[in-house]
């Protein structure tokens, strides 16, 4: 309960009870918070105190705001450590996300561009496959990967429904990744993306590059576009 | 030169040429590069095969077009490497940037939602301390600091003009830092921080949150904007 003894500013006790609730599970995911008249009812306190609190939430996002309708928890950011090489789905199943994958486009190309940053041979095909990654039927992420026809002989579009693509590459094609090097970049959600993602077009995107190896070979190298809403990444750097 | 038996296709090696030259040097950051007519009559190709390279070099980021006046090479990306505890000042030198440092605010504050994050006392005040960075006297981050004011006794805004702050804390507080945290964030670049960094609006920033910690404390938390355009962050993940 509020304090008014307290050396903490009324409006910032309220923000650290709502933040608990939030951050213990009692208000969920897009839930509805109570409405300033029934915080006022409940703590005793101004309508100013309770806006502040809330607009406080709101600028740390926490709680959006809709229209006529009330005050809503924000889904949480996913954080991602970076570390050691890691897989989407291994990642949001430790947040407690389900995590899912639909192959949008699977083709065969050559481009050079992209056989350059590889370096591999300009003749060499790839398959381009792109992949919208969900968490719990969100998306969240598109994925563009580019991987060496020769060195995965067979890959089809089906082998990549519903699987984890890098089982089957360890499991079916004996790959064994040697590290990756991913870099990062924020970039304007172009609107064909934005639609995918179902954003509107003024959130910014983490693009991560992401080059894997195998030995000192670059075996795949993909364009990832992350919600900047949804995605943090964090990295501890030592003396 | 362009040699029309070889397998890349012209434009692109019209692409490679020109990027050659930007990396060489030949072709400095803001300098124009030859006109379409220009390119015509050196290599006797088509006006549509130049515009290919060029529209490739622009989606790339390597030129941009200045309505009536012509092609220009933009400024290179920053590449920071996410690896070691680094300082903007050694990293730019290491790019053979001159960095410089202005102190834009200099105040003692009391934030009880900054000092949570620190997990000082509330009742501890705090030095927030804004500085723009430059790299060649171009605006690229504002860093906001906050430093709890009995680790840092008789800390002035004069102390940190022309000086490497890092230097300071170490020299003269004698600070030996353990490690750093930092939390990557993509975020729409704000009016007022667009206006200081110089650039418009639609490009967005990162936002890099550092916890720099001596010992098992943290002693300094910064709020870093760092402009989109002009940096990228790379890791490298082990298996």
């Amino acid at each position: 309960m509020l304090n008014k003894a307290n050396k903490l500013p009324l409006y910032y006790q309220l923000y650290e009870i709502i933040l608990n609730q939030i951050n213990s599970g009692i208000f969920k995911e897009h839930d509805k918070i109570p409405s300033e008249r029934e915080f006022c009812d409940k703590y005793n306190i101004s309508r100013s105190t309770i806006r502040q609190a809330i607009n406080e939430l709101e600028r740390d996002g926490y709680v959006y705001k809709r229209h006529g309708k009330g005050i809503f928890v924000c889904p949480k950011t996913l954080k991602q450590d970076l570390f050691r090489f890691y897989s989407f789905t291994e990642e949001m199943k430790k947040l407690g996300k389900k995590p899912t994958s639909e192959v949008i486009n699977f083709e065969i190309i050559n481009d050079v561009k992209i056989a350059n940053k590889m370096k591999i041979s300009i003749n060499d095909n790839l398959y381009k496959i792109t992949r919208l990654r969900l968490a719990d039927d969100e998306p969240v992420i598109i994925e563009t990967s580019y991987l060496p026809v020769n060195r995965f002989p067979n890959l089809t579009r089906e082998k990549l429904d519903n699987t984890v693509m890098y089982d089957i590459f360890r499991e079916e094609y004996g790959v064994d990744f040697s590290k990756a090097e991913e870099i990062f970049k924020p970039v304007i959600t172009r609107s064909h993306e934005a639609r995918i993602l179902n954003i509107k077009n003024d959130i910014p995107s983490m693009m991560i590059e992401r080059y894997a190896y195998e030995g000192d070979k670059i075996i795949i190298y993909s364009v990832n576009i992350a919600r900047g809403d949804k995605f943090e990444y964090r990295v501890i750097l030592n003396k």
